[in-house]
């Protein structure tokens, strides 16, 4: 699989005529090689030479790591009294011109310490070929989505279980990163959200002593790392009874997400799917109140490409995965929202989150 | 307190003669206004032309916030749809020549889209002023990282609370970091690590589902954020009896801990203290086997300057914050290590962690 991602890579070299490409971030450095590590302000850096073999310059005491797990088994090493810039530019075929790098990843210091040691004539951006090839996820990748998923359901689960009137927010969130731990997540994927009442109202509100209350609504916004992929999930929920009007705010965005699924499939416009579901929540009269985009890609990133907007005029392909989350927020009565993640297939979407959707009430 | 430190950059480009200095980091907007926020994507900048006023440009979801907490109070915004480096452009001094920017913080793809849009002739990097600005804690920055240290140990009595045999490393760090999220604090400063028995001598080891026994050393490292200051604190255990191996490696540890405590005071080097500490463990027998430098600097980073290793000949200077954390790694056996966070004073230093180090038996 990262040898197949690498053979892209070559291919887009021999388009765009670049003589090598340098990647500098962890996290494409683990999808090109399978080798996952933090080497904090060390350098480590994968050299794709085109039409030759990859090597992977990693810190001395990442060796072993890098060997167990590489797929590129050409690598060497600095220790903490080499300069690692000197021994990238010896690694470097002689007379580079082009050079791709991460422009988006790599901080302006360094990337004067590697032009000093390589001295190309031209620095590309190589940031859209790897986002593009991230886009689209291998079954592996579907797999550690699939894991991350039912992680993040059974904390939620288990969160759900302790809501009683009383309990504050802020319960709730330690109570659900306590389960992430316990289930074997790497940890959160972004800060847990547990928005209670009129709160429920701020689609970026920050969860406090505020007690969960009877005849409110209550939203849960949360996802896990496990195995370097993300989850990502909201439901919202109702304790005791509600009123009328928050359980017609609910219908609506039930709907709008039930819309926005049907009408996934490949081929069709992110943009589309955004229209799809805002033309229903304006038709239900709350309109004014869906004030952000429908989603988001998913994946090493909780936020990654596409961005579900309504000018996003991208088509979906098989292989995709993002988020698909419409709100209604009336600032002062309560707001709802309901998110899940789906995989792109030639006819339709698989659905990841299988959290029941249907207006529930709990706490009693 | 913040307009004394911009006060410190505008000599900083006297005497370094540059124009202006551009901050887009959003801890050092926050270090320089008051102002903390997460921008995300979007851009965020603090433009100091010398010898002039302030500007801070930010989100314009973010104004009412900047204009609440920034000291700096022209605050002009970009919208989604506006360009904000065009914005930018405009507010630079016309004819500017030499800008110093964050290299260490800024990505090459947003340097370009500044640099493209100011134009200026040079630009330097301001990483060491700052660096050695924030060195220095103010007293209300000494307060808030007192504040963070009391957290965490009143996070490390609870979970120490929680210590029988049989339980895992892995619940220990859950019910660690619940009683983080409980007392308040914005979350852990790093990975939290539990380590029992012979796994407390990896430095770098992993919790997992390893049970804690009697007879065995437990080694807790965990530090909070609270107000955007870090803590950090390290404290070993015996669970039950343990042996007089253990028990030596310990008291090597401990009295390597004190002796560079007393050793340090404003004007002496961070190497002369990792010596201190580094003879004494060697006069015990376990030279090789404190394998790291003694501390590191603590303040907005859980690892900041200074860096306290034996060839360091830099002067400890009052207000600066650091740890001091010998230990002793065995391997097959067992590992101890013992860390305080202390601030130095003219006389010598104030522990700021007051967690009893005498060797404690718990989980009975």
């Amino acid at each position: 699989m990262t040898t197949s991602r690498i053979d892209k890579l070559q291919s887009y070299m021999d388009a765009h005529n670049l003589d090598a490409i340098l990647i500098t971030s962890p996290r494409h450095v683990y999808y090109l090689t399978g080798f996952a590590t933090n080497p904090h302000e060390r350098f480590l850096g994968l050299l794709l030479p085109r039409g030759a073999e990859a090597k992977l310059l990693v810190p001395a005491l990442d060796y072993e790591a890098a060997q167990a797990a590489s797929s590129v088994t050409s690598i060497l090493t600095h220790s903490d009294t080499d300069n690692a810039y000197e021994i990238l530019g010896q690694l470097m075929p002689s007379g580079i011109r082009h050079l791709g790098v991460e422009k988006e990843d790599l901080s302006v210091l360094r990337f004067e310490a590697i032009s000093a040691a390589v001295s190309a004539e031209s620095y590309s951006d190589i940031g859209l070929p790897l986002r593009e090839m991230r886009a689209i996820k291998s079954p592996e990748e579907v797999a550690r989505m699939k894991h991350a998923v039912r992680i993040v359901e059974d904390v939620l689960r288990a969160g759900v279980a302790k809501v009683r009137p009383g309990v504050t927010e802020i319960e709730l969130v330690a109570e659900l990163e306590f389960q992430m731990k316990k289930l074997g997540a790497q940890g959160p994927s972004f800060d847990t959200m547990v928005l209670a009442g009129i709160k429920s109202a701020l689609p970026h509100g920050t969860p406090d002593h505020t007690k969960i209350a009877e005849g409110e609504l209550l939203l849960f916004d949360l996802g896990v790392y496990a195995d370097g992929y993300a989850s990502d999930i909201t439901r919202t929920f109702a304790v005791g009874e509600i009123s009328e009007e928050l359980q017609n705010i609910y219908a609506a965005v039930l709907n709008a997400n039930l819309l926005a699924i049907e009408a996934a499939r490949e081929g069709v416009t992110f943009g589309s799917l955004d229209r799809t579901a805002r033309e229903s929540i304006e038709a239900a009269g709350y309109g004014p109140y869906f004030n952000h985009r429908l989603g988001h890609g998913l994946g090493m990133d909780i936020h990654e490409y596409p961005s579900v907007h309504g000018r996003n005029e991208d088509l979906l392909r098989a292989g995709m995965v993002f988020t698909i989350e419409p709100g209604i927020y009336v600032p002062a009565v309560g707001g709802v929202r309901i998110e899940d993640d789906v995989l792109v297939m030639p006819d339709g979407v698989d659905v990841l989150t299988s959290y029941p959707k249907q207006l529930t009430v709990i706490g009693s």
